[in-house]
């Protein structure tokens, strides 16, 4: 039994709290069960110097979690003098996500950098700062499609990130801290409205995994996330959001 | 006349949201009108090298802004690969102001980091952190004296502070970002219950002030840090807190 | 039509040149195709700091390319000072994808360090490394039981590597890095001689990509990495590798 | 009884050494009581990033010590790879006093850049900084002046400083090293020629102070700096410097 | 007697493979006894910045070692995030002694680098990586000259270097490890085909050394020089290197 | 000409100002020309982790300019978060140079850090500090030696260094900065009291040189350090140093 009563199959609690940053261009609250992230987008009117003059957007993303996010503080990497290789690999991947459905060359030579920062940890961090990386996108892109009037909506789909993983014998949907640490295979899975794979990140901690494990964590995603994308929806409903990606946008 | 209708000599509204971390020892969430910081007090067994074998604790603090706090985003110190000088200052400042109301010697050789990490940035951040973190630091101390019966309670007054200038003509209470950066004169003050001075930071930012405008900037941060302390007594009231330092302790 | 008139479920030609180092305790030069590794396995008489005291041992790999392993020169990382976040995400694949098939126990409180140094590099250095670092790992472990009379072996499976990737509307076998740039879907996949998953790593580059993807990717890289596990057996044949896994084991 | 038998609130001997380094626009070597401080002002023909565009001028300033000026050898900022917090927190300190009395404006699209390096450190080594930078500025600006024959003179007033504190029960003037470690109140003051202050730091080190304490305090430190720029008018007739603030200036 | 029976003034056999790297402008890969170097160079259209508009170009050297290059172990300069005084030296000897033989001025405003990577170390590895860094620029030169018909051909004359040594009471050419490790006097001489010197540094590792054995040591040095560059000559020959420095050049 | 009349083999003045520091254990201040270096001893009882156990001593240097040593200022090199290549090969220099005429065996687990910090630079910084870290150095170890009664005394032999090189045609002794920037050839040279070598670094800056021009200026070295070695024999004399390395020593 996992705590809280939760079946397998069951996502924990996800709460978004929308628009709350003072400055910047998009932003929401995101908790799902005890992890809590803070994710704001920033848009700039300029791209990276390896992407000027291709008349194209750039999306990026960083991530970070204060302190005392977890159980024992945790030393800041700004003190250290450098990122961790896990904080690395994790806001590589929340970028790469985003932009998978972002159309760059619609977004025009602008960027936007959307921040996650871990307020509290417990499990599913960089699965949770994917989800709400991706309303502070839209909020941001939202307002400058608004703002210059953009001929085509630069976001072609909804965006959701889980993770699932196998413990003792049990394939489990939304891993908390605790599941995590026990599991044997620990997969995280970033979908689009479409039931489309953006990336499948599965590790076998202390063993390999067979195929069948594989085929049955993939399903326990596409459920978890198929139920996110109907919260992000609603939660984008007020701004009119308008998804180009066909059926599952807003206002298509 | 100042934003909202605000007088010359009045706050900002404060809110203190207490115990909100599920790891930490000590936190609170502080909200100064927009300016918002989470602080964090974490306690570990053991004390810095240079402290060691002393039988004394030793209390610091850590500061940071998340990166888009501000209304244009700064990039991480982690990403620069180092603190700024800015930080460092801050830091130093609020680690030394809560040591002079920690009585080392009753802490044991223990220490106590407190994080303050800025959410949100309208001016007075390190003043809030320091009003914060005071509330932080109370809650684990607490604990502390519980858990290990202390024979003393280390904390011995009261702790806040207010920032205080002057722009224009005018002498003004709490200054937010605005006023701040219009100041001729700025001034940061850390004050105990007693009503005693830990930090006196006067700045002629454009041009030198004169003694009688510093006398009238200490009696308005006065004022302000009295009230402060008032709202830090409830919030610490339902944790019986002993202030050893007489009759502005709420248990003495 | 593939280069070399290779067909899409082809592998590029890979050959193992091993024990060349004069020092290390194993060593190969891999070489796929143009992709050029040295594998280097280093076994020190220690662990690092997190797993002393726990009886077991410790496996991890650095990975590193030289300068002009790549078509324009790339600034070394000792001199910028800092790895990137690429590098760092590889190193920590492979040593990952390396202790899935290592019985830390059995190896006793020690550490092995493979180094993967990129002399040319042509696509899939990542994968290269792994299947590489493996030999390394393999001949250093072999020395290390044979020494100290291991009563158990502490490899327990073969482990190889390759990507796959949609490029055009064909599915391929082994990118190189012509391929690989023009690649929407990129996958690399590590598994065991079991056939079993270690790591799994789907990306839509440019666009998601579907369940039916995913499946012919799987099937792809599984004929790679059931043929690359033949030529490791034969590279390893002559130090009468004993591997615990099964019928997979070259011994037994 | 003070050391060398110096009343409360007589200073150390302060001794001036202009004009001593072959290639900088403006130096001193600056010698209060044992501490001993080189300072040199550089001219360039630009200003930061920051500054560009604006027509006016900028004034930094650097801080450092020599690994052996002090009783035990500090190991070298540079070797260490990054600046300490007290080293940013003094350098921001002397530019911030400095820029008081420059009128960027006149200064035009100039920088100025004050090092200070303390050759032997005895206490008070960061006012003895602000009161050597001083006259350092005051040479390079000089000779600006006079090249450029600039409308109006960019140096607006003196300015000194000095450190006072509570030690035991009495008040003293320009602490020392030893007496500065015992002190329970430390403070900066930084005043200028006409009596006005550009900045007031205080400290309780180790308890708080009451405002009595702190109204003494300010009181020989004025006394003090008074005493100092009688010193520095009269190491600065010789160029005939022309202050513009008032009946201070040398040729007002 | 020294290992493998060579006589005090015979060098270790020296292999070069030239042109090795399917992308560098220049390549070799060069053998001395057991020290293995792969030196690639690099040509890009640009110079650095203090090198600019003054049409001349540039050419500079980076060294490093692979971590089992060597017996025990090393860390990774980009792990340790600086290079190691060690490794600056020997690079900015490198570039220092190519320069001695290129006309910077026919060269044009171009830069080459030549990396200098140590896959195995025995002793000699920065007089082997300047033997074989000249070939790997007289390729990259070559290529130049022939592409953008220079009219004056950049290199001037032919370039090696060698280690000889003071071990016991013997004077050693070509030093390996264990020599190298025993030597009381050691001397890195780097000389042209002219038979003049471009560096010699001597240095009296236990004891200072005599002016005859100084001598002596720069004796055996040329002749070791005198040998390599025959074998220089040969590996260049297919490119019908022009060396504008008179009877040494091959079609001079 | 040179400057100042000088003869081609005619040193600048030197002037030695010896045990100038109040806490250092040597000190001097060296001065040849306008070069100007500040020199000092730091005695530990310690050594580093690698000389650990071996019941010797360990001597070391640092080596560091103002920011306005030089013409125009030089960014400090903490602000830079590195050492340059320059500064790391010229404090190993000294460092080496030093050891050479040091018992460490009769120093007994100690560790002396040299630190020579350019005041002022005209050239010949490198070979100003070592002649001047030899006077700390000699300082630093008699009140050792008399302190602990050590019954061999640690310092071998004199040890002073020159430059020398060819300008136009003509070989000079002792360049300043304006002659060493035309020098076609660079050398420097330490040697001890004894007239031995220690170390001999000739560089053609510009070109290749021939072994006569080798020959001369290491004849004209020869008898510029001989006369330095004078000079440091009267300023150590007050202190009666005692030279074990035979004829030269003070009081052998």
């Amino acid at each position: 039994m996992r705590i809280n009563g939760r079946g397998a199959d069951e996502r924990r609690p996800m709460k978004l709290t929308v628009d709350i940053n003072k400055y910047a261009e998009g932003s929401v609250y995101i908790e799902v069960g005890d992890t809590k992230v803070m994710c704001t987008a920033t848009v700039e009117e300029k791209v990276p110097m390896f992407m000027k003059g291709q008349g194209k957007g750039w999306v990026t993303a960083e991530y970070a979690m204060l302190p005392r996010a977890t159980n024992t503080r945790n030393q800041r990497e700004s003190a250290r003098g450098k990122l961790s290789g896990r904080t690395m690999e994790i806001q590589r991947l929340i970028g790469r996500a985003l932009r998978s459905v972002v159309d760059l060359q619609a977004l025009g030579e602008r960027s936007i950098t959307v921040d996650c920062d871990v307020i509290q940890a417990d499990g599913g961090t960089r699965t949770t700062s994917i989800t709400g990386a991706f309303i502070a996108l839209a909020y941001a892109v939202n307002k400058l499609a608004v703002k210059h009037s953009l001929p085509v909506f630069p976001i072609t789909d909804y965006l959701a990130s889980v993770s699932v993983g196998v413990v003792g014998e049990q394939m489990l949907l939304d891993l908390n801290y605790e599941e995590d640490s026990k599991a044997k295979v620990d997969m995280n899975v970033v979908m689009t409205g479409q039931g489309q794979f953006v990336e499948v990140q599965g590790t076998g901690e202390e063993k390999p995994f067979s195929r069948q494990e594989l085929d049955g964590l993939l399903q326990l995603a596409e459920k978890g996330i198929r139920e996110m994308i109907e919260q992000q929806r609603e939660a984008l409903g007020p701004i009119g959001l308008k998804i180009s990606g066909g059926e599952t946008g807003a206002n298509a």
